[in-house]
């Protein structure tokens, strides 16, 4: 088998065989296939894409490169979650305490952040001694003791997918629905978790920038989890605006720690009440999704998810000191304020921008090398579709960067909202639930 | 600027602009880039194509990365000739001397061949001593003196086209038409003859395979040399089966030998007709295509194309004593005859497995480090559309090949033709003339 032939027939719009995805999968994980032709078929794929069960066997080939996990030690229904990626989303950190004290088991894998999309994993590299590379074997304890646990993807799992990323990352095909879909479905059905809850940002600060674009990932990502009898729901959620208040690594944390007191931004108490619904429905808990928002609502007004972030970060090594004194700890060397040039509706009109600025601010990463300064961000002192005074502060930006960039992150922040005369229909944060 | 933001704009449908592909094809040309983004960038080209002024302004950025020659010390009117390849095409080796005896300068720059196709320096190979890695000053001068020179491709020369062209070749990217179209004109304009002549193959044994795409081709050379200010004509040519009656490099030699002898098979012969007709046009020797191609065919019954054909290998070191005794040179270890199935009309209806049966034989590359057997090859002993009797030799096999194999080749050779109890419509050598 030639690699030339299998770029050959994606080029030309055919589907290629599982015996031919084995070929090309493993010579991607042993490098035996040379970057050049990897990239080439790839973009093949963007322009191509995959029928259903190619999509399939790509996936079931991707996964054989590596190990699996098995998750049959937990003890109770496990759900795993994955957002696409927005700015601002600290969803899984409030997700897992409420779901865990609603006595679902929450095993998730996360990864660090890369452009506008920050990472969970950063998030709780924030907590000093907070350790994310955990054998399989601890993760499992702390999930069963704590009822939830996060950790960094170990190297064994789906290496074709880590290689494959890495070389899409470069070469402008990330953007491909079914290598985002095998990409993101590979790594849950590797790690066996009985439910897989799907957050798909969409919107301005997502890669997913339309309704349309979100349902067919939406449907290539189900496609797959059905066929690996996988149970599997999906929400697609609102990134025209930040999720929640805080953009930024230790400003995110922050909000966690508030929204775990019910005292958090609504967006992201909806969205993680939706989330849970949907799960505690999964496992049966509830007979409709209703009953299952309700139930995680109330959560919320319980001191118990507050201890278990306690518990799963003291039993990964953190430092919960450093959670009691969150509001306290010391701020950036700079405080920027921007403030409302007029009276009127706020509207954010460039999520994108606004992720951007919080990179350039400190707070992300452009390449995969970049060190994240953690107390670097955005925090919206308005909210979306809010109506603000003249001379109100809109945003702070908290940077340690010279003084002299100040002047282009005023100016960038500038082009991320707008001041109209007329109140605006506000989206709100679920756009559709997918089952 | 940033290649990925480069392959992007092309893979939204977006044109780059002179710098981004100065940027571009500098960045081959001096390995800034890498190869993976560069196979990335050409299948996204496949897909979304160029408009012309990007045509032009790619194959501008191509010739700047290198060297051009000036060929302005040719007395004379020069031109340059280019096939897109085909099986058995060995119309340079004829044109030169023919075009040359009727007082034009040939100066031609020539590939070796790949997969199904033959190139020129190949053939000369097989003549003892023959160089073809003169100096341009050595060039010039004999084509000032005999009228004719054939040299391989310097190094200086367009090198972002040569590393291009590598990539291409391993990443399923040979078969874009823009790419296709720079890579040839980069060449030809950086040569600077007065006149271009392309020969478009096409046909099942050619990469061009129906005439719809070889109008497109021709259309987009011909932009390309008109923006440069270039005199340039293209004929379409027809490859369902190969040009003459021999493929392999000795024995086309033979042929190009019987066909300056006016004893060549006649497809060959109004082809160059046709091609020499288009140069004399060009030169302004003669005012009517017709009148260009009668001087050519005249030019046949004379010894002068011979003559220059001596003088040119002699010139360039060859041994002309191989040349007379061309006829009685010793053949491969092996002629495998195959023969008539049946009574019938002939026709050769997988002309690209006759090019790959070449290649098996030993007379071609499938990767450049190939070597090859210049005594392997087909002669066909029989004419496309020709009636021809039961038993009757169709072809023969030259081969040094091992027995063991031979069944194997049969069986490739009888895949190649029918016999057909109703007389075809046989299609002319030259389709089309575009100019």
């Amino acid at each position: 088998m030639l690699m030339i032939d299998l770029i050959t027939k994606k080029k030309l719009g055919q589907s290629l065989n599982e015996d031919e995805l084995k070929f090309l999968t493993e010579g991607i994980a042993n490098q035996l296939i040379p970057d050049y032709q990897i990239t080439a078929w790839a973009m093949a794929v963007y322009f191509r894409g995959m029928n259903k069960d190619e999509l399939v066997a790509y996936t079931k080939a991707i996964i054989a490169t590596g190990e699996t996990i098995d998750l049959s030690q937990i003890n109770g229904f496990s759900v795993d979650k994955h957002s696409t990626g927005g700015v601002g989303d600290k969803t899984s950190l409030v997700f897992g305490p409420i779901a865990a004290a609603c006595g679902l088991k929450v095993a998730k894998i996360s990864g660090r952040g890369l452009g506008i999309t920050g990472g969970t994993i950063d998030k709780l590299d924030t907590i000093p001694n907070f350790k994310s590379d955990l054998a399989i074997i601890d993760f499992i304890k702390i999930v069963n003791k704590v009822g939830m646990s996060i950790i960094s993807q170990t190297t064994n799992l789906v290496p074709a997918d880590k290689k494959l990323y890495a070389l899409r990352d470069v070469s402008a095909t990330v953007d491909s629905l079914p290598l985002i879909a095998a990409s993101v479905m590979s790594k849950k059905i590797a790690m066996g978790a009985d439910l897989i809850l799907l957050d798909i940002k969409c919107g301005k600060g997502a890669f997913v920038q339309n309704i349309v674009m979100a349902r067919k990932l939406a449907r290539l990502m189900i496609n797959i989890g059905k066929a690996f009898n996988k149970k599997i729901y999906a929400i697609i959620s609102d990134m025209n605006k930040p999720l929640g208040q805080a953009v930024g690594n230790a400003l995110e944390l922050q909000e966690v720690i508030l929204s775990l007191k019910n005292k958090g931004p609504s967006d992201l108490k909806t969205l993680v009440s939706n989330l849970v619904g949907l799960a505690l429905l999964g496992a049966k808990e509830v007979t409709t999704l209703v009953a299952g928002i309700n139930k995680a609502n109330k959560m919320f007004t319980s001191e118990k998810p507050l201890e278990i972030f306690y518990q799963f970060v003291k039993n990964q090594g953190g430092d919960t000191q450093y959670l009691d004194k969150i509001d306290k700890l010391p701020t950036a060397n700079y405080i920027i304020k921007v403030k409302a040039p007029a009276t009127g509706y706020l509207i954010f009109t460039n999520n994108y921008a606004l992720g951007e600025l919080s990179v350039i601010l400190g707070a992300g990463r452009t390449t995969k090398t970049d060190i994240i300064d953690p107390i670097a961000g955005i925090y919206l002192k308005q909210v979306h579709g809010q109506k603000v005074e003249k001379d109100s502060i809109i945003m702070e930006l908290h940077t340690n960067k010279d003084q002299y960039f100040h002047q282009q992150f005023l100016e960038l922040a500038f082009t991320t909202f707008q001041i109209t005369n007329k109140k605006q229909n506000i989206k709100p944060i679920i756009l559709e639930i997918i089952m």
